[in-house]
């Protein structure tokens, strides 16, 4: 039995690379999904640089996506999500990096912050000159680097690794602004999403994201606990959340 | 015996943290000490995001400080530079990403940026209100927090770290542009400081430092392995070396 909670939204890609891991894993965990871009002063002592995931374990508290990542490896090692062979762990590990930092920059801080988190938390309208950068040159430069990096059938690695996981949980992000790879031009990676997005952990976790989507904040709670989420409440009960500009990692 | 090579130059802290691990754990290696935010054609085939240090290992290719450190970890584990406990090992990789980006975003992307890459890449001076705002807010706003997580002797985890060496490698490099720590003010740091620069490691490569610092660049290579650097030219050989958005990892 474990003592895992999670601070953030289903709809952060960094979140979800955690809840993969902790579904995979088959780990119990609790969710306070805090909404995208908010905070108070409890999340703000438990996250220094006042991101989301963090996760508690017991009295642990652990910031940052990769670092969690590996923590909940070192910790469940099995199923393993990195590569056993110590140069494919590495390349595996620089993927996730390359996801984390250019693959977000394009989908996530330009193509999904302009067309959802902005309106969102300023009110203000898409900025379509972002848009159109990110769209046609951030992400397709991106995209051209990882297709060489891809393998003809199965995961990059052999087995579902952090590296899948990770490039599946931004796309994924994207699709909630209706961006769809282009398979015709990038053939490999369009058929990893397709493998990654059908893992169990995926799918479950889908469920949860339609709720943060489509239900009004107000409600969110109670529909995620309709649809089978274990919900905590680390950072509601300390105050109101209110805007900070919280970036994910 | 190893046939392990680098590419990036002394002075920066992310190549800073590979070199450190080398020396400590006794691993021999060349390396290509290109000018900072320089680079070619062959550079940027090895570094997708034009980013230093590059490690070459045999085949293999890696970029990212933190995924070339912990594969070397993986694989020379002896000495350790990750704490053993695995709560301990994750707070250590959290201290080491806050250094990689909060920590440098004060000292290396804006102090060290305006104070000395900005004139030798771009001939302009320095932005003061930039470099105000690095020393009189980013700079302490980060250091609060680490003296919050500083242990009254020794090293962060008991023996060195790559916590502890991180945090060292951004504080050299600021002292390149005559940034000293306020001991009266953050003792705590200040203690973990000297005794990480006082490692063997870290007083090898100052000689280096010195060289890449004082020496014109035409004379570097001569002057370096007048000081027992180990050189090699996997970029040079293959075209001149021009000005990129080099961004250090």
């Amino acid at each position: 039995m474990s003592d895992i909670r999670v601070i953030g939204s289903y709809i952060s890609p960094y979140v979800r690379k955690v809840l993969v891991f902790l579904e995979t894993k088959g780990i119990a965990y609790e969710i306070d999904p805090i909404a995208p871009f908010a905070g108070n002063e409890a999340f703000a002592r438990l996250s220094p640089l006042k991101r989301v995931p963090v996760l508690l374990d017991g009295g642990l508290v652990l910031n940052d996506s990769s670092v969690i990542c590996q923590y909940l490896e070192d910790k469940f090692p099995e199923p393993s999500l990195y590569p056993r062979d110590i140069a494919q762990r590495a390349r595996a590990r620089w993927i996730e990096e390359f996801a984390d930092t250019r693959l977000a920059d394009g989908l996530i801080w330009r193509l999904f912050y302009e067309r959802s988190i902005k309106k969102r938390t300023t009110g203000r309208e898409a900025d379509e000159a972002v848009v159109r950068q990110a769209r046609e040159v951030d992400i397709p430069a991106a995209l051209d680097y990882l297709e060489t990096q891809m393998v003809a059938d199965g995961f990059m690695f052999g087995e579902a690794s952090i590296a899948d996981i990770s490039i599946a949980c931004y796309f994924r992000t994207a699709q909630f602004v209706r961006y769809e790879i282009d398979a015709a031009r990038w053939p490999r990676t369009a058929a990893l999403l397709d493998r990654t997005w059908a893992l169990p952990a995926f799918r479950k976790l889908a469920r949860f994201e339609d709720c943060s989507l489509r239900v009004p904040l107000a409600e969110q709670r109670g529909a995620l606990r309709a649809a089978g989420a274990s919900l905590t409440d680390v950072t509601l009960g300390t105050g109101p959340l209110r805007p900070v500009a919280v970036r994910t990692t």
